[in-house]
């Protein structure tokens, strides 16, 4: 039997800003312990699953980071190659970042809300400045002031790509922790979902997307909802 | 002023066998609470010191993977690249690896098991068999049977002058984490101690040693005890 490949995505548990209904985007927030527990939970889950991994992927914000940590810790997986990238950050949420969505949604109404938080080119009203940013994380790069879902697809597909599909087509079994909207764009791509589709497809926080993979490193299905 | 470029070794926190006083080596044994406390304290000292990182180095192994993470989780770094190496692996104590310390030397005298452990280019009994070894994290590699300090020397410098040495000479400032042995051995070529003197150095858990860093990549010093 040749073995069996298998892609598998988790948008990292619960942060605290989640809790307190902020949009968050790229501001570096950890997760709560709510948080921490619902990756412990999902770490658990892959294992019942008998599912392994060659390699995996994760933002550079750290409830992502801190997501794969406890998953690997909880798959005896520690030992993997991980590669940390900005291309898998949560989309830049502009002038919203540190908002209250509530807020947000009694000052500019339900559907200019929906709009921000689910179209896929519409983008959020510009961030002034980068303050909340660490400038050593993102010394190369020339920041973003907010970005559409079109935008964060745009800026992940190529590492997509370059760096992650090859090494499906090697036959590795990869895992990715990102955010809402990284995994979205990638969802659309893998899933090949439309623009008026995409506004309507929501990831939950903790529960792994479990897509089998075939020989040529090609997307066969997603194995669960 | 120009940017200061910091080397920082560090050996891992007390595992659940230093705790027992067993031979680990490549045995993949977790810290125990005291080498998790170990750990954090480092990270401490290391921030209160005001050193930062640019990337990691650390072996394949849990304690002193797990001792990395809690440091950069510490001095808020757990963004930065890490990459995780066999060649940084403790040294391999062969058919010494799980029995006690003590018994060893009841059966084998003092004399014999400061050899084993101490010496440039002693050997210790060849391991019969790997079964304690996962075959998952070595699948290419050729497992050696046991290793003298030269041997983990021999493996490790090519690593050092190919992956780690380059990240200095471009001004990186680089934090590895890893084990007594390969330790040693990295210390005995940075401060080109004799194959004599080498039996005297001790390398102590969770404290680290600093080096400072030229323009040119080149050890400058030790800058602490």
């Amino acid at each position: 039997m040749s073995k069996k490949i298998h892609l598998v995505l988790i948008r990292h548990g619960q942060s605290q800003w989640n809790e307190k209904n902020l949009f968050t985007g790229w501001t570096d927030i950890d997760l709560s312990q709510k948080g921490r527990e619902e990756a412990k939970k999902a770490g658990l889950f892959l294992k019942e699953k008998g599912l392994t991994f060659d390699c995996a992927f994760t933002s550079v914000l750290k409830r992502a980071i801190r997501t794969l940590w406890i998953i690997l810790d909880e798959m005896d997986l520690m030992w993997i190659p991980v590669t940390k990238t900005w291309r898998l950050n949560e989309r830049h949420y502009g002038a919203l970042q540190g908002k209250n969505k509530n807020l947000i949604m009694e000052e500019y109404g339900k559907d200019q809300l929906q709009k921000w938080r689910r179209d896929f080119s519409t983008k959020p009203p510009p961030l002034e400045n980068h303050q909340t940013l660490s400038p050593k994380i993102y010394k190369d790069l020339t920041l973003p002031y907010g970005e559409s879902l079109k935008d964060t697809q745009e800026r992940f597909l190529p590492f997509w790509n370059r760096k992650i599909q090859p090494k499906l087509q090697e036959g590795s079994s990869v895992l990715i922790t990102a955010h809402g909207n990284s995994l979205r764009a990638l969802v659309k791509h893998l899933e090949s979902v439309s623009d008026n589709e995409i506004a309507h497809l929501n990831i939950p926080t903790g529960e792994p997307l479990i897509y089998s993979v075939d020989s040529k490193g090609a997307i066969v299905k997603r194995i669960n909802d």
